[in-house]
């Protein structure tokens, strides 16, 4: 099944002028309108869903993949709710980010703006669908949904939703635009539409990131894995280490955020290693580690080179004993994948050291990676998290999803 | 003559770290040392210019051309003295955007960082290859960068200053690579560079810009043409009109930010556009109208339809009586470049629809288009304006060079 990729982009990007004008109680009319009809609905959506999951099943989709196909009524609530969330959320939109007065009287106003239109490719999880179109409306920008052929079905009945309830509220039902085809060369035109997508965000596996990049013509922002590295320090509190290791490891192995690799100073290993190790391993965690880790840990696995750098996204974790902070640093330096690195240390200076001189999307201090995350810092929520440098990085909240307009008000001047 | 592409960038990676961690002191001791240099090397800097000059000769350059390639002290002086200037401004890397404590108790800092490896693709005037330079360093990054071949043997001699400066401040040399290359090929594959250049910056005339956006690989910030509008609107002061218009248009009319098209609200054209085009006529400029502004000001040849959405970047200028506001903004949706667009109007209603609907990098309320500038905006120096959405638009200054990093906070929090 074939598209008009480019007619359904022309129609979103037709629809971003009254998007953008359109004020927050209208956009958060919608978003309501939308969490109502979603609860609503919910028959018919798990209806359309339960086909995509016969389907599924029928070609022997593994479990995980079909536990992230499903959608129930308490997941269609929790859309709900995440809709409503959004809706509560401040509007970016006219937003003033700077304001100065010039000495010749100018007043120069800097304020955010919607982008335009945001093509999204992503995978399974059908949730995307309903809350990327959440943000990316409140944001002002109109969007061009491409999910995975897999979840078509359920895409299609969760779209006409947002659509329906835009058209309801005053808003052009042209705002948000699904791809219904299964053609991979849709996702190539998709993001070549130059002129008609201002961005891409592609979501999902590597592979997927990989190509959407290669492929596109127009910006992408990219959201690569998370090989995260945890460094305890020589002096950090070995209880405090197991604590935040356990949650950054187990807490949910399976996210971009969750803990890869284990960093011990040496100075340390012997007592922090048994400890931390040994809870890790009591809750079924696989240990991979050097030769140091395990003689001191026997029950450690010895790691292999490609252990280290490796996103496990799995109850297994990489373990290697360092000299010092600054072996700590180049073996971030040279296997991180600038996502999310942490330290636990008493030491100031090593905290600024770390700090300043690790180069990832977020830098953590005695605190649990797991909080790289938009919720837990603050930001309400996100549509992913940024690895790439350029536009955004890191958490990709509402502000992310505008851009800027400098505004000049004078009375008369020349230059 | 080829250069090792690769390589080269891959030097400048190399430099990054370094960069990124070299604080203040160190970056202005280097551009102050630039500075210096310049001044104290101007007659080898003429030289080697010279060279250029007259092989641009030999091949017919024309005067413009010519002119822009041409170094002389006091050219030589003004770049010194604009590098002293981006000296001076504050450095951006370290900048807290923003800071929020979490119910949890945790600190939750986002701050600039440099961008790493930005390419500077441009045309014939050297200054560039200092200003860029200087810009790119302040902001902790390293630069690459492909002038014109024209000026190849000036860049070198100028580039040559910097990285000696780099060395004798003790930063790395290699923060400034020049390819010195006459390859167009070269150019491809710089914006090819995934992984080691982070971010292309083109400059110059709208084929290169096309070019490199459409080869590259490397996100891309573009600088297209300025189709800039003015619409004044009834009950503007007619004497103020004039004053903006002639500043707007003759001021510098071979720049992005100098009006191109007077659009005029018809219940003041007859009183408007004798004065204005009386005083753009009187001085030489070219004006070319629709037909009823032919039929207000009889010595305004007729505009072809081409002759709207035109960038003359010369002393011409195009003209349309419009029926109000809605035609100015239905004009300006169609033809403008999404550069700049001002008004002149004293009602507020109309100042603040024109603000919020036009989609431009800047917007401009009873001013001239040329303050569309970064020095003018106050942001000390620019690299040039942007009109693309995404990371930055408009003025590109030293926080358009830098990207974020998120800085977590905590006392061993756990999720």
């Amino acid at each position: 099944m074939t598209t008009d990729v480019t007619g359904r982009c022309r129609a979103a990007k037709a629809a971003t002028a009254r998007m953008a004008q359109a004020n927050r109680a209208a956009k958060d009319a919608a978003l309501s309108v939308v969490a109502r009809r979603l609860e609503e609905g919910s028959a018919e959506i798990v209806r359309a869903n339960a086909a995509d999951v016969e389907d599924l099943r029928a070609r022997g989709g593994s479990a995980a993949m079909l536990d992230r196909l499903l959608l129930h009524d308490a997941r269609i609530s929790a859309m709900a709710s995440a809709v409503r969330d959004v809706g509560a959320l401040p509007d970016p939109v006219g937003e003033v980010i700077s304001r100065t007065t010039r000495p010749n009287g100018l007043v120069v106003t800097r304020v955010r703006v919607p982008i335009g239109v945001i093509a999204m490719i992503y995978e399974s999880r059908p949730n995307v669908t309903v809350e990327a179109s959440a943000l990316t409306l409140k944001a002002g920008n109109a969007v061009v949904l491409r999910g995975g052929s897999e979840s078509l079905r359920s895409n299609l009945a969760l779209a006409g939703v947002v659509t329906r309830a835009l058209g309801e509220s005053g808003l052009p039902e042209d705002a948000v635009v699904v791809l219904d085809s299964t053609e991979r060369t849709d996702v190539e035109r998709l993001v070549q539409q130059v002129g008609l997508v201002d961005l891409a965000i592609p979501r999902g596996g590597e592979a997927l990131i990989r190509a959407v990049t290669e492929q596109a013509r127009v910006p992408v922002v990219q959201h690569y894995k998370g090989v995260c590295h945890l460094f305890v320090d020589e002096g950090a509190p070995a209880e405090g280490a197991r604590d935040v290791v356990v949650n950054a490891k187990l807490s949910r192995p399976g996210v971009c955020n969750a803990l890869e690799c284990l960093l011990v100073h040496e100075a340390c290993a012997s007592v922090v290693l048994p400890l931390v190790l040994g809870a890790l391993h009591e809750r079924g965690c696989e240990l991979r580690g050097c030769d140091r880790t395990a003689a001191i840990f026997p029950a450690a696995r010895p790691a292999k080179e490609d252990d280290f750098g490796r996103e496990f996204l799995d109850r297994i974790l990489a373990v290697r004993v360092v000299r010092d902070l600054d072996g700590a640093l180049d073996h971030i330096a040279r296997y991180g994948s600038q996502h999310t690195e942490a330290i636990l240390t008493g030491t100031l200076a090593h905290a600024e050291r770390f700090r300043r001189e690790v180069d990832a999307a977020c830098v953590v201090v005695n605190a649990s990676t797991r909080f790289h995350d938009g919720g837990e810092l603050g930001l309400g929520a996100e549509i992913g998290i940024a690895t790439s440098r350029l536009h955004w990085r890191g958490p990709m909240g509402l502000e992310s999803l505008t851009t800027m307009k400098w505004i000049i008000d004078g009375e008369g001047q020349v230059r």
